[in-house]
Parts: structure tokens; sequence; C-alpha cells
């Protein structure tokens, strides 16, 4: 049985994560390819209970670090549970953020310096990176009026600045590594949906 | 103001760790100093909202990275709030379990690699470390005995082999780590408690 592929789905908030990630495991489950979706943090019932304290309001400001050790808690039980064993058995994983958001909301958001999340990413998922990444990439002042009318959680109440830190460090992987593939999500999405099939059918083809 | 001392009190279940605690902060209250007791996975809101996490008895079984990782975000969040304030205020800090813990439970117990630990305690706390810590030490079969009649957590409900395996590196550490000192607490309260006493007194005027 050959080793399933792992695809995540990268983006600020507003930027269509979740409609475009249901997107691509179609597109796989059209080719006749076994896959799974997945998210981040969470994707496990004790995984998703650290979401809900990272995602709470609360009075006690939680401290850089601890968000950060928090959500690769989340990820070693989600990668022992759901993503390596899926890969394992054959499946494609389609996962909601992974490490790209760690780096873009921890370093580029808090501050925590971009080593720690190295030396966590080394301590938790070595081996087992992302094969393909689609950042959906929206401009800030695009993409926070799509949050209207949401209930916002502790991430989306932050500042403009907060967001363009953040998309500043996406945009920077995108360019840096080679398995980032950068989408302009700020489109109609039946163009965004053409660029991503577009580029999942060249990752299929070569990859 | 010179900063406060770290002091940490370990040992397995039934060591007598909260009475000794207690003990400590009021020898050190009646010297006249400052100080504050508090306990790991724990002592802020959130840490006591991780502590939940890991104690609690769940269908999924938790994995040994996830839970080093979950300990130390309560820990980077109590260190953050109110280990250092604490210390740089003045006050000593009487702590209930830390780094010391986590290897001889995560690594001696649930057999994550030492080294995991070593390099998430120089991320998290390399310029704190405990000043002394008072290791209790008791035989499996005499601890063990001293649970019954209480509601047991994840932890307690774990295998005569396990505990032996915790008391293992507890015992290896207090040999090659200077300021663990050993305490044979399988003896009467009154007896162990001079025991600290002294200890706390050489530790004073020494150290």
């Amino acid at each position: 049985m050959p080793r399933g592929r792992f695809i995540t789905i990268e983006g600020g908030e507003g930027a269509g994560k979740s409609t475009n990630a249901d997107f691509v495991l179609q597109l796989i489950k059209d080719r006749g390819l076994d896959g799974v979706a997945t998210r981040e943090p969470g994707g496990t019932p004790l995984a998703e209970e650290v979401r809900s304290m990272l995602l709470a309001e609360r009075d006690e400001t939680v401290d850089p670090l601890t968000e950060t050790l928090l959500i690769f808690a989340a990820r070693a039980q989600h990668l022992a549970k759901v993503i390596e064993p899926n890969l394992q058995a054959g499946r494609w994983v389609v996962c909601e953020r992974f490490t790209d958001s760690t780096f873009a909301y921890q370093a580029g958001g808090r501050g925590v310096e971009r080593r720690v999340i190295e030396r966590l990413a080394e301590l938790v998922h070595r081996h087992c990176w992302p094969d393909l990444t689609l950042y959906l990439d929206v401009p800030v002042e695009v993409a926070l009026p799509r949050l209207a009318g949401r209930g916002l959680d502790r991430f989306e109440r932050e500042h403009k600045a907060f967001f363009e830190r953040v998309r500043a460090v996406y945009v920077e992987r995108a360019d840096a590594v080679d398995r980032i593939v950068s989408i302009d999500a700020s489109r109609e999405l039946d163009t965004v949906k053409r660029d991503i099939g577009a580029a999942l059918s060249r990752f299929i083809e070569t990859g």
C-alpha cells in the first residue's frame, strides 16, 4: 500500500479555507483516490478540547509560548491518531492549517521566535511535513469584512496590524518554500477553484 | 530586591508532597521570608484547565508526546504568570512538581525520550531551574496503599511497573543532580519533617 499524500490548506481568517478544503477532497475522490478531511487545531476529541481552550475569550492573558505549546500538543495528538494512520493506510489527508499557521500566527502575529517553532516542529513531526500546501492569499482589508456577522474568537478579535504580520509571514514562506503554492483568493470563488484544481493536477501528475 | 528562591517538592503518588509543601512554606515564613505555594500541572486558571485535561479518564488514549507538550504548555503559563513574577518580587516559591516530574513520569513512566524533555525544558525555562528540590522517596509498595479510598485519576490508575519506572528515574536524578535532596518519606511524618527542616536550613545557610 503506497503512503497517502498530505495536503494542507493555509490562509488567514476569511480566506475560504473550509470551502476549498472540501473542494480539494472532492477533486481527490473524483480521481478515485481515498481521502479524508481534517483541521487544526483539532481533529481528535482531545485536540478539539485544546482548540476550545485556545479560542475561548478569557480574563487570563495567554502567554505566546503557552499558546504555541498547546498548538503543538494538539498537533502531536492529531498526527498520532488521524494524520499518520490515514497516510499509512494509503489515504490522502486534506488538513486545514498546520505548522505554516504556527509560523504565521505565533511567530508573525505573537512574536514567538521562529527558532522555537522550528524546534517544536522537529520534535513533533520531523518526518511528516505536508507534500503540498495551498496558501489562500487575501489582503487583510478584503478578508476582514468577510468575518462580519460571525461570532469572533480570541484570534479573530485581533487588530489589523496582527493580521498584516500574519499575512507577511505567509507570503514570505510561500515564496521561500517549494511545497507552498500561493493562490490569490481575493477573486471570485470559481476562479479560485479553477486555480486550485490546476495546482492539484500539477501536483498529482508531477509529484 | 534580591530574587526569591525556587524550591520544588517531588515524589510519586502518596509520598506526602502537599503536606510537606505546606510545611516548607511555613518554615520559610517562620524565618520572616515572604513565600507562596503552588503546584504543577496547574497554578493558573488556564494551567489548571490543562491539568484537568491531563487527569481525566477518557476513551481516547493520550499520545505520550501530547501529554508532555500539554505539561510544558501549562508550565510555560505557570512560569510567566506565577513563578517568575513572584521570584522577581523577592518571594520564595514552593512548588509541588516541576520538570523532574516530567522526567520521572513521561520519560520513565511513558517512555518519552529524555532528550525531548531536555529540549522542551531548554525552550521553556532555560533560565529558571529550581534552586532546591526535596525529593520524597517512598517504595512503591509503601506508597500505593496510601492511595486507597481516594478517587484515582488517569495517572494513579497506572500499574505497579509504571510507578517502579517513575521511581527509578527519580532515584537516579536525585543521585546525579546536586540541587536534589532525597528524603526517605516512608518513615513517620515527624521524622520526615525533621529531615526536611534540616535540608532547608542547610540550603538557607550555605546556598
